[in-house]
């Protein structure tokens, strides 16, 4: 099996001084990437800073024949930390938010300034190296970013996760890749709460090789949260039970009531990936009222649509477009990332009939696209004039999607992968340069 | 079927001059609650501040004939938020974090004020007010929380609820019950991004139901979580997969050949609610890779061990006293909580056989204590002398099972709800005390 490399590579890792951030720092450093190692010097209660640490890493992975330079400042001031990565090597292609500190209190003992410094250090400092590594990484579509969980998992870098990689597909599309992980390894940080034992098996070596994974080329993995530790890997992700759509108004005697239904998990389940999952099931609440009282779980549907006689459409001329950016081969980047197959039927008034489908395969071969209905992921319904202005970048889908301009059944995961954004704009200039076949 | 009623509690709604707030505050002020009604009355934008739209939910409170003072400070100062209830009400038994303001935008377009202003309202304010409100209830052994998301999920209110009810089955024992809702609900908030259509079916007062029903005194449910709108009500939880445990060392090529089974779902899932959950398996490890080699699953196990001769041990005083104080019927409170029967294996020394075996059944009537073992929920092994230390309180329950002096088999979730601070602790005073009949 061919070795996983990072040549070329330029990686930023925070809190590189010690433990898991220098194990991170010496693999990334032995395996060919360009290594920018972050460390404030700071005590592990986050106090003081000197710059020994990230110096004497920066040394090892120069002994071993690796390349790196050594950043001091505080991941709360982001731009900075990648600055240094900019300076030394042009560019920042992984990002591996790992400085922490170890305020592991109980709530009732905890003291709003230890709140604050967590804060600050995990929470802002995620964010300000993201927020400052993120227009290099769309500008290039590149990017890999490993965020990690505090040690007691209070903060929200799991929500962070979904903000950027599955809100608008634009990390995906950009070929941005962000996860997350809560690593249980020894460290400054832990041995001072854990047996000599345990900690013998809890190396910050073993936390390494699924960040490698993750950190790869041929990565396709992104908003996944992974618990590792030990030799140990898991992923978690959330499950939403099949709840209980009440008739309103209602009461909370209801609820009480129904509580079985509204607090219980039985088989009909389902991952939501995305905030905007729910409104699926809003849109089609009369659907799943009848099913609930008929024992029924899914929320999927067939609708009966009458085929109207075929018209000029703004929609032909952009399938068009798209169908040719498809066929010269240029969607295949993002083809494995979607692996998802598509309908539109375009309407030309609201609640009338549809009047045109396409159907845009982007999970086999390079895509390819064509009229008619399949057996799809995901059906879009729109109306031809809504459509051009989403694909024109004048209306958003997020907003058409929740101002009931645009119709969405099926996997909502995949359909949230698709955005015509994917494709050239339908500009006047890139109609006519896609109607001309490719030099 | 009965009211749910409120009588005698008083509640605290933060951000409820408005929406989803407003409506808690006049349906705890109708159902005999003592409300404070806290607003900074600031814009939606979350700047300046009036005392206006708190007065008004206060007077429309006194005018249906409730009780309602309002609070104009930040949440951010969580301490005078909570003051005003102290002074006006004597007590604080309900916390409705409910203050939020609107930053819907994309990551890409986020500015630093914009994250600060966020993680000022929505996390700090549910952080300082919780923080202020606990002292009470822990007091007073009674409280409910009820967190709320922030619009786009972004924060960390999730770890929080964690934190506080299963950490250290802190707030179970005191009654104090944490639960996060994120509701979608037509507000100030969301008006601006959403069609009529769908703004008419996400009515604030459908989000109502479910919060009256967790923050009612006949509510069990703690640590959980639910999103919910439109009269839709549905509960998530965290999945974890079957993972892979990898014999070390290994490396990132290692990772990649068992990528199924490392970020796949399988049928072999377990649904985490504690971060100490993952030590089980770490613990199991020999027992994990065999199963895991065997196409097996489960990592329960079956231990053999050798019953010793019997000893006097200092667990059978602790033992006493606690069967003393069940057959009391004084732990028939966090009974119908707890719902567990736990084995309990003392041995003398590391490895060493087990000496002794209780079991005390938490689960049926008013609870009890007999020596032997059963088909428990979890089993607990311990050294007689770490026993007495911890249910003395001078060695911390998960400390003890960090450093390996505590060794859990079973339900962890279960075995994290066990404490034994739910008994008195064996102090001279308490053995002379409950080994007298109860007068």
């Amino acid at each position: 099996m061919s070795q996983l490399r990072f040549d070329g590579k330029v990686v930023v890792i925070t809190g590189a001084g010690n433990g898991l951030g220098k194990e991170y720092a010496l693999f990334f450093g032995k395996r060919g990437a360009k290594v920018v190692v972050n460390d404030l010097g700071g005590s592990m209660k986050g106090t003081g800073a000197s710059s020994s640490a990230a110096d004497k890493v920066v040394d090892e992975i120069k002994a071993a024949g690796g390349v790196a330079v050594a950043n001091y400042d505080s991941v709360e001031f982001g731009e900075k930390v990648i600055d240094t990565a900019i300076k030394a090597f042009g560019k920042i292609d992984i990002l591996i938010n790992n400085a922490g500190i170890l305020r592991d209190v109980s709530f009732e003992k905890m003291k709003d300034e230890d709140w604050d410094l967590i804060y600050r250090v995990h929470l802002k400092g995620t964010y300000s190296c993201t927020k400052a590594a993120w227009p290099y990484m769309r500008e290039q579509k590149y990017g890999r970013i490993i965020n990690t969980s505090s040690a007691s998992g209070v903060y929200g870098v799991f929500g962070q996760n979904k903000l950027l990689c599955c809100q608008d597909g634009e990390g995906l599309k950009r070929n941005i890749l962000v996860n997350s992980i809560c690593p249980v390894a020894a460290s400054r940080l832990t041995e001072t709460v854990m047996s000599k034992e345990l900690l013998a098996n809890l190396k910050p070596e073993f936390v390494v090789p699924l960040v490698g994974v993750l950190s790869h080329d041929d990565s396709k993995e992104t908003g996944a949260i992974y618990e590792l530790g030990a030799g140990y890997i898991s992923k978690l992700r959330w499950q939403r039970n099949q709840g209980y759509f009440f008739d309103t108004p209602f009461t909370p005697e209801d609820v009480r009531d129904k509580w079985e239904q509204v607090a219980g998990f039985g088989d009909n389940v389902c991952y939501p990936q995305t905030s905007s999952e729910i409104f699926e099931i809003f849109f089609n609440k009369e659907d799943f009222i009848k099913q609930q009282k008929e024992g029924k779980t899914s929320t999927a549907q067939t609708q009966q649509t009458t085929q109207a006689p075929s018209v000029n459409l703004k929609a032909d001329k952009i399938f068009g477009l798209m169908k040719a950016f498809l066929d010269r081969g240029e969607g295949k980047e993002f083809i494995p990332k979607i692996q998802g197959v598509f309908n539109f039927e375009i309407i030309t008034q609201k609640g009338g009939p549809v009047v045109k489908s396409w159907v845009i395969d982007l999970k086999n071969g390079q895509g390819g696209i064509k009229e008619g209905k399949e057996s799809a992921d995901a059906t879009f319904t729109m109306i031809d004039d809504d459509f051009e202005k989403v694909c024109l970048g004048k209306l958003q889908a997020n907003e058409a999607f929740l101002k009931g301009q645009m119709k969405i059944k099926g996997n909502m995961k995949k359909a949230t992968l698709f955005t015509p954004s994917l494709f050239p704009a339908p500009t006047p200039d890139n109609l006519a340069k896609y109607s001309q076949p490719k030099l």
